[in-house]
């Protein structure tokens, strides 16, 4: 597939790096098309691997996009991508909007009767948003058999065929159990476990666990 | 151990026949001493299970008092049982300020930057309240075996001999995985969590599940 990936953090890079492994053609892309660390992402992840804007990412992702921003600045970064570049298109949002301003642990700048899925599906309602992978470490997003045993992973959004797009990747990346959440709506659901999640990574002292639903 | 259940819902209820079936007394509290149902509780659950208002359960409780009355009702039953009947004891909140007022998901009227287990330590500054069992079904409270393979609970509170004693009653009840999630501001996450629970109950169709965080 030709997939963009907006945002160079953690999350992108690690996301871009899996992707091009896996052979997909990936143009990370941010705010600054000239940044010495999205062109050293391109140099070192080999030749299936470019960056650009945040509108040369969303024009080369014909068959995906994927969300990697910082959930705060994710509607201004797809904004800036550009509505009429996602229009049609499969966007995965793996942010979280947590807020970081008032210390640790974070909050959510959006939550409980709204979430920035749904935010995200109602600012570009013809893109595709898939909400998925926001619930892990970006390590484990890529490599869920760093942690140990059974555990899951979640999708949601209110197109069908875009879930399964996106649940095939999540298979490629290895993941054994993929929950379909319904629709949108749902992100609230997986937003707001990070208000777990950043709990139980101060009590654990690791970032590589997961949940598993038992049932 | 001599213990209070404030509600006569199916929290309050499965609690108390539970602990009754475990050798304490039980009395269950609710803003009616006299309602018939509290009552029929009384005569079925057997000789050490006694009904009457929130207060005189909280004067019986001297060992522990169980908050299991619906969360957006939380505050005012524990100020009707009455603020010196609480002082010095161990309060476990198992409640969660659910709001099924707009339809089904409900959304919580207090998260994000306060939880209700922070707002009734507030409220009772006195009271010793742990954290715990909110993020399961009731059945699932008293016997997690209903639940096959490992599954965890979380107790969150200030006071730790308080969550010991929580944590003992929990590994009476079956529970082999207690996380402590440190102190009573972790409410804000076990409560969130609702949130997924309910979407996983809704795409489950069962309500016994739980999570287990795998690491």
């Amino acid at each position: 597939m030709k997939i963009a990936v907006l945002g160079t953090g953690t999350v992108g890079t690690t996301l871009g790096t899996k992707l091009v492994q896996l052979g997909h053609e990936v143009r990370m892309g941010s705010r600054d098309a000239t940044s010495e660390k999205g062109q050293a992402w391109a140099r070192s992840a080999g030749e299936r691997a470019s960056y650009g804007s945040f509108g040369d990412a969303a024009s080369f992702g014909v068959d995906l996009v994927i969300n990697a921003t910082a959930g705060t600045g994710s509607l201004a970064a797809l904004r800036a991508a550009g509505e009429p570049r996602l229009r049609g298109k499969i966007l995965m949002d793996v942010a979280n909007p947590l807020d970081f301003s008032q210390g640790m642990p974070p909050t959510l700048t959006v939550v409980n009767t709204d979430s920035l899925g749904e935010q995200i599906q109602r600012a570009f309602p013809q893109a595709r948003v898939v909400k998925a992978l926001n619930t892990v470490n970006a390590d484990v997003m890529v490599d869920p058999s760093l942690v140990p045993g059974d555990h899951d992973t979640f999708v949601c959004g209110d197109d069908a065929a875009a879930k399964e797009t996106v649940t095939a990747l999540l298979r490629d990346f290895g993941w054994k159990h993929v929950i379909d959440l319904g629709g949108i709506g749902s992100a609230r659901g997986t937003e707001m476990m990070l208000a777990l999640w950043v709990r139980l990574y101060a009590v654990t002292g690791t970032a590589r666990f997961n949940v598993h639903v038992a049932r």
